[in-house]
């Protein structure tokens, strides 16, 4: 039957589930560590899958441990899924994951509470590992789903203490036996915090995400001669800190030049690391990102013309190799506009926006129709115990997840 | 009686004393090591002084372990002082220091084998961890000598082993009874390898040392937000490492704006320190030095200055502390003269310099007339096993030495 579109979810319930899934792993400062195929992530899965019971879905587990929640529609055929991850960072906030994941279960239990037999199957799905801090690398279980990562691939992975993803998922009970992918997607839906501050600073409201920024990381290596700072004059200089600095300082003006670019230099270090010797080397991090793949390929060419510029001028040698490298992701038009409607409709402020942060939802893309919802996080604080979301925010982020699930349903 | 100008040094015992005293602590790669008071310099001191003896010179050791050979004048009164020190760093090369000291001994064995008696009394001096390595700080002999520091203050220092600089005097038997300062210095001479590039780019020759650069040492600190470095504007970013990056690069505008101006940020380090986090905070360090002190301020209050406009532009607070802060020395005009004049004599080019570096010199400027003759470094390198100064060059310096110590011992 036709799902009406006026079903809401249980904001109540939802919040408490929050509470409740956050004891597992409380930090004890308002913050979570759920480590992927950790006790505490068994735990999280013990209490997902049986509140998946409760609900009378059909509870599946796959290879790789991402756990399905399903519900039958009229007819079989491709699901439409909702989900997120339960896994956090090690000291993570109580919303990042879990509110995808719980939001979709409070999205499935207002369709069976209201009696209702959707036309299509709907699935809650929690992917494995998301957070990748344990185990790299990230978004694995969406990536293993979709087959751009192998199962065994994935198995062989080993956290520091050397410890397999595949002995760990034994371990705590959650290799499946269904094959990953197993479930065909008709559309997928996550919905997320923000984790930054867009919503917070303009006002509140809805993210319609129309995609996931394109990534690439470099490291940048300059090896230069490692004069004493007093007696060498400056034209006799290679000084390798000096570069890193002027393409630290120029990738600040890329974003200028380039829509939508974003630039940070996060990590550095200088050799030999005295006050009085001019460093011989300098090695740092760039990491560039850009919705648009062809102006983050732009940025990455000027940025490396202007490394070649330094080089030649500072008599240094300068090279860049790959760390991370991930196209920009576009998400579905149909979805996107079905959110926009789903917040105007719920009477909710909504913008488009763009995320920049990596999400399973930009693995699914590649298979299923997709699109995400982002609630705005207070001062764009994640992957901390201060990471928060006000409960209006997280309720109304459930109820456009609910609607924008009831037009895919539909359509 | 006056003494003819046409002596000269023993090159060849001059360079087997030379090489004799790098075989203690020979580090097999061309190097030395004889760190302050340990049982290597205490090997070099015994030499020196069995050396000194076998001139017939009064050999004296002063309470902080200072070495002086003293050759009588017809008259008692004020020294013309000649030295340096044989202490290395810990990776050194055979020359910074010895070449001084050796040098001295063999221009007063110069003065001794033609049987002259000088005017004045003419001294060699060898001063006490003058590369402040193991103990900090550096030219700490000449420091208690000039009374820049107290005896008490200079046994208390201690090594990273927790040994303190008394003790260790004592222990290899430099704790001497002549009080510091208790030789009078007519005129200090010192002659040193450049340590820099200047003279071996160009040309080779004598450096006529007019003056010791001011230093000035700061450590930048810098904080702004831990932000995610994919979902925040740059707008919103308060990045301590670009801020770090700014600065850096405008030191190297400060050399180009103010005359003989130097800057090195050696030292760096972001916190937290992750490719996608911005850096919440960033701490460098910045050398800079210049002959003026007018110039010097000038250049300081300038990055100052300008770190302060960075800090409102980035919404970053900025501070900066003092590691180390030594004016600029200017030495004794009528001694660099002579030192131009010796070298002139004796058919060497020579140019007035700047010592970039620090040396005893600078110290005893403020209790007698100094100044400094530079000989070649080889490639600028110091501080390395491969230090090397021509065998030619280290004999012209010491004869340079020798002439211009007999100016003074005459004037």
């Amino acid at each position: 039957m036709t799902v009406p579109t006026n079903l809401r979810i249980d904001g109540n319930r939802l919040l408490w589930r929050l509470e409740t899934l956050a004891r597992i792993g409380d930090t004890g400062d308002g913050g979570c560590r759920r480590l992927a195929l950790s006790d505490e992530d068994r735990e999280g899965r013990d209490l997902l899958v049986s509140w998946m019971r409760e609900l009378g879905l059909d509870v599946r587990v796959d290879r790789i441990g991402n756990i399905l929640g399903l519900m039958a529609g009229e007819r079989a055929g491709p699901a439409v899924m909702l989900g997120s991850h339960i896994d956090t960072v090690a000291t993570g906030g109580r919303y990042d994951g879990a509110l995808g994941v719980l939001a979709a279960l409070e999205a499935v239990a207002a369709l069976k509470e209201a009696g209702i037999t959707p036309k299509r199957p709907v699935a809650v799905i929690a992917f494995t590992n998301e957070e990748g801090v344990r185990f790299h690398p990230d978004i694995l279980g969406s990536c293993v789903w979709t087959g751009t990562l192998s199962l065994d691939e994935a198995y062989a992975i080993r956290d520091d203490d050397g410890l397999a993803v595949g002995d760990e998922l034994r371990r705590i009970g959650y290799a499946g036996e269904l094959e990953p992918g197993g479930v065909e997607a008709h559309a997928y839906l996550e919905l997320h915090i923000e984790q930054g501050p867009i919503l917070d600073a303009e006002g509140g409201g809805i993210g319609a995400v129309t995609g996931v920024q394109g990534i690439t990381w470099l490291e940048f290596t300059i090896e230069g001669e490692p004069n004493h700072a007093g007696t060498t004059p400056m034209k006799y200089r290679r000084d390798a800190g000096y570069a890193a600095a002027r393409i630290i300082s120029f990738a600040r003006e890329l974003t200028r030049m380039i829509e939508g670019q974003v630039a940070n230099a996060g990590q550095i270090a200088f050799e030999p690391g005295n006050v009085n010797v001019v460093p011989r080397k300098a090695v740092f991090t760039m990491d560039i990102r850009n919705p648009d793949d062809l102006r983050l390929a732009a940025a990455e060419r000027r940025l490396r013309e202007f490394a070649e510029e330094v080089s030649q001028e500072e008599r240094v040698a300068i090279s860049a190799r790959d760390l991370a490298r991930f196209p920009a992701v576009r998400f579905d038009e149909r979805l996107v506009a079905a959110v926009e409607a789903a917040a105007a409709g719920l009477g909710k402020p909504v913008r488009r926006m763009v995320s920049g942060a990596g999400h399973d939802a930009q693995i699914m893309a590649s298979v299923a129709p997709s699109a995400m919802i982002f609630v705005p996080s207070v001062r764009g604080l994640s992957h901390n115990p201060q990471e928060h979301t006000a409960p209006d925010d997280l309720v109304a982020g459930a109820n456009v997840l609910l609607a924008a699930a009831i037009a895919a349903v539909n359509g």
